[in-house]
């Protein structure tokens, strides 16, 4: 591996407070990881783990050495992708891992992989890998922008915030890198990352020319792809829909055209009045990508980048073209899923979903955001994670995170934290309404806790439980009140959960818990409860409950 | 004014960033208040103003006087309700005024408050209110609790929370306090809140048993009712809905009852077995809030806590017994909006708002919330905003805010910010979705300042306008920065905005601004725009959007 002339230092290591690493038996040597939360009441609860070896107090990291090869020997000799597997009948040990992380059975994900509806991510020559399955019959996934600059951030930061971004739940992570160490950036972050790795290639080719997007060929294009594929990116954003003839469609748009792909194509196109290089050689690219098993992701570059453009000519126009492509790419055993918007409104977020699984064969839809409003810099990852929410809902695969620095300036590792808890939110709150199998579960046990006042519990199952529980310490830090039977929302003496339990055991006791026992009119129970009452219901004296009413 | 023993020292005053307070031209002495945002292109757009006199640098702020009465001609000698006025054909000042703010007729206002469709808040004894309307033929409303108790706050910081809450855009607020002041609060509170203020006024009547919920009793409840009314309150939440027979269909729920009010009731009735006092006393109730025009906030005491109890028989009996009440208040005259909750997964949003508009005669739909998840506390806000986005856009004519300390503690002033913005997003959202004429103006100005690079009204008009621009500074912090035509995300030379822009503009120049001209071929253009290639496609050598793909 040639990493030379940096070496990152460390990176965040350790379990997840109240949870440990567990692999459950896969093949020899090899386990699927999850987070097991141990629950003060004996219970415990598996949940879907990205972190990587990284939560593993027993495993070795060493970032110059890179994480453990696991799929080399089902990759060592492998030719063609997961699609044709798929196609053919055969359940890859990929298919069988991603089945044990989602619950299923491994012939639905072959049946998923085969009709084009789901997609694993997993380049041959990126054997670090945990497989992972992105498609709507599965939990709605979450990716991360990372990326440095010569500016801003070292290599360093960047290896540590693919790990931090895997530890809170990203499923995958795009490297967005620019500037001059492109190539030894994902170096890093590939050998390091448990997750699947995207890229946008014509960033690195676009640096390659000077940042002249005339001077762009498909050649250097083509170049930096395999350079791209030969290190181990699992996913590529292609921006092959972005047509000559599209381009004046965006001419009385409120924000023109917003992705960085689609301008530079959309430049290269009006400089040289030809079609677009990556439409005109789409098929010579789907050769590339079938080699190394890598997944299209087919860029949107005429995403809306305001409410103003949501849903216009110029977005469906590139949507019918990416259905196209869709069909060439699948005609070769590429994997491929689409990207979608964007700056989007509620009440126009289903037809995208409608729209692209019409056109593009029901493949894996991944879009960034939407933002249901353009009026909230700074807090854009909620106006994102809104849209994001009833996107995945609709049948959405996977989430691109929106940060609170959206439209003002690069991610720190607080913002990539927020972003991915967001995102995690928004994923888990669409698993729900979608009934995925396993999402209420989690739910439900922390209500459980909640209800019975373990706190410790109620913070190892919240997605983030450092800071669920220092926001409860802000006001009662003493460890008694982990168990206590209040919070200082109500105070000590009186909470309407506390009262509720109170209520339901003595109703339970007293025949008191159905509507006919109530209609029977036991008024000697209700003196008796009545009498209790000194033990049931204490003053009141201490706190408002903000949030209640 | 009786405030003795207390002087909240000061609050928060001036106008916000890159706005100043102007007023609408109404009645003598009196004007519709507006910030207007200053825009550097010259235009300017005026947006609904909650913030009161604080905004306004000429007002004479003297938190011992209290607020100008601006309503006191108005109500000196009225009797009856804005519904017996609407409903006598009657448009009240209150009607008017109300028009002006949100840009509608007088007349759809009296029509819809006729109707019971939409409530105005507005107590004869509050004069220094400022109207508003709540209905879902409106702009969607937010409301923010506050509430001091002994322990962790004083009337002083409530106070300012209120005027804090205000200027980010709380329409009403509710004062929840407890303990030995809830008076005194409330009178600070009312005598300076521009907007409407509710209030829960078990929660005092409770103080006066010393917190034995058994030992309440009507009389008590009654004087307390009046207590309130006397001094202003402007809406009441009152947990009448919760009969005794329906205490045991919450026994096998995962989180019981979570509403304080409803498990105060609960416990009564359970104590005493008898129906709830503020069922069979009802009617009084009424004809004691019809004196003051106060309005019902009929509450939700059986609401889900938890996703997994959502939806269930116990919260939708209780619903249906509002359904009955509503029909009871409205026959005296009284104005009524109905609570809802709560916890709610995605998919069983729509059936609360259609349950809700059926049982209650489309009275005005105020929810909590609700959270489309229970796992990620300290993250509540945002698990809130998702289901309140899509409950408003399901016809919610309100929404209580929920802040980050939902759930593990009480609201500091930064949490109270964080719940307002983060909550109008989700009216704007909803806003946006509905078609409300004036909501998408404030996105369509925000995104041509972001498209022309106007830094300072891209703040100005951001619902959060310090923040933004500290997010901006923290990476490009020189004044000149703000007129530039880049951000720190993509760097001074590259930026896919800007060549989005000169894109457009290169084609309008020379006729390649259609389909057609390109479809034409129009070769010869587009090698002199190649040969602009220089002055359009400066270098790239910078900093990666973590936002883009």
């Amino acid at each position: 591996m040639s990493k030379a002339g940096s070496n990152p230092a460390s990176v965040t290591v350790g379990p997840i407070e109240g949870s440990t690493k567990e692999y459950v038996e896969f093949d020899a040597g090899i386990g699927v990881p999850v987070r097991r939360v141990h629950l003060t009441n004996g219970e415990h609860l598996d949940l879907y783990d990205t972190s990587g070896p990284y939560t593993d107090p027993s495993a070795d990291i060493d970032l110059e050495s890179g994480l453990p090869p696991i799929r080399a020997s089902w990759v060592a000799d492998r030719e063609g992708t997961q699609l044709d597997a798929a196609r053919a009948g055969v359940i890859t040990p990929e298919m069988r891992y991603c089945a044990v992380r989602e619950g299923v059975s491994p012939e639905l994900v072959r049946e998923e992989v085969a009709a084009g509806r789901a997609v694993i991510p997993a380049n041959h020559r990126h054997p670090e890998l945990e497989p992972m399955i992105i498609g709507k019959a599965f939990a709605v996934k979450i990716n991360a922008n990372i990326g440095n600059s010569a500016v801003t951030s070292s290599i360093a930061e960047e290896v540590e915030k693919m790990v931090w971004a895997t530890r809170w739940g990203a499923d995958t992570i795009m490297d967005l890198s620019t500037g001059k160490n492109i190539h030894e950036t994902r170096e890093w972050i590939l050998r390091n990352s448990p997750v699947p790795v995207g890229t946008v290639p014509i960033y690195q080719a676009l640096e390659k020319v000077n940042g002249d997007p005339a001077a762009l060929t498909w050649e250097i294009y083509r170049d930096t792809v395999i350079e791209q594929c030969e290190q181990g990116v699992d996913y590529m954003t292609v921006h092959a829909g972005v047509l000559l003839h599209y381009v004046p469609l965006t001419a009385n748009r409120v924000t023109g055209i917003v992705s960085r792909g689609g301008s530079i194509m959309a430049a290269w196109c009006l400089a040289h009045h030809q079609e677009s290089f990556l439409y005109t050689h789409f098929e010579e690219l789907c050769e590339i990508l079938h080699r190394y098993d890598v997944t299209f992701s087919l860029g949107d570059g005429l995403r809306p980048g305001s409410i103003a453009d949501a849903n216009d000519e110029a977005q469906f126009a590139e949507l019918r073209t990416l259905g196209e492509l869709t069909r060439i790419a699948k005609s070769h055993g590429v994997q491929v899923m689409i990207e979608g918007p964007g700056h989007v409104p509620m009440h126009k977020i289903v037809e995208n979903v409608r729209l692209e699984e019409e056109l593009c064969e029901e493949a894996p839809f991944y879009t960034l955001g939407p933002l249901a409003t353009d009026i909230a810099p700074a807090y854009d990852h909620i106006t994102s994670a809104i849209g994001a929410a009833m996107i995945a809902q609709a049948g959405t695969a996977m989430l691109c995170y929106v940060t609170p620095k959206e439209h003002l300036g690069l991610p720190n590792r607080d913002d990539v934290k927020t972003g991915v808890i967001t995102y995690k939110i928004a994923a888990h709150a669409a698993d729900l309404a979608k009934g995925h199998p396993r999402a209420q579960e989690r739910d439900d046990a922390l209500s459980r806790a909640r209800f019975e006042f373990r706190w410790h519990d109620q913070f190892a199952l919240s997605l983030d439980p450092d800071t669920a529980r220092e926001f409860h310490d802000e006001t009662l830090p003493a460890e008694p009140a982990k168990s206590a039977h209040f919070c200082s929302m109500c105070g000590p003496k009186f909470c309407s959960m506390r009262i509720s339990a109170d209520v339901r055991k003595y109703a339970a006791e007293h025949g008191l818990d159905s509507a006919e026992a109530i209609e029977a009119g036991m008024a000697d129970k209700a003196a008796e409860f009545a009498e209790s009452g000194s033990r049931v219901y204490l003053p009141i004296d201490s706190l408002s409950k903000a949030g209640d009413r």
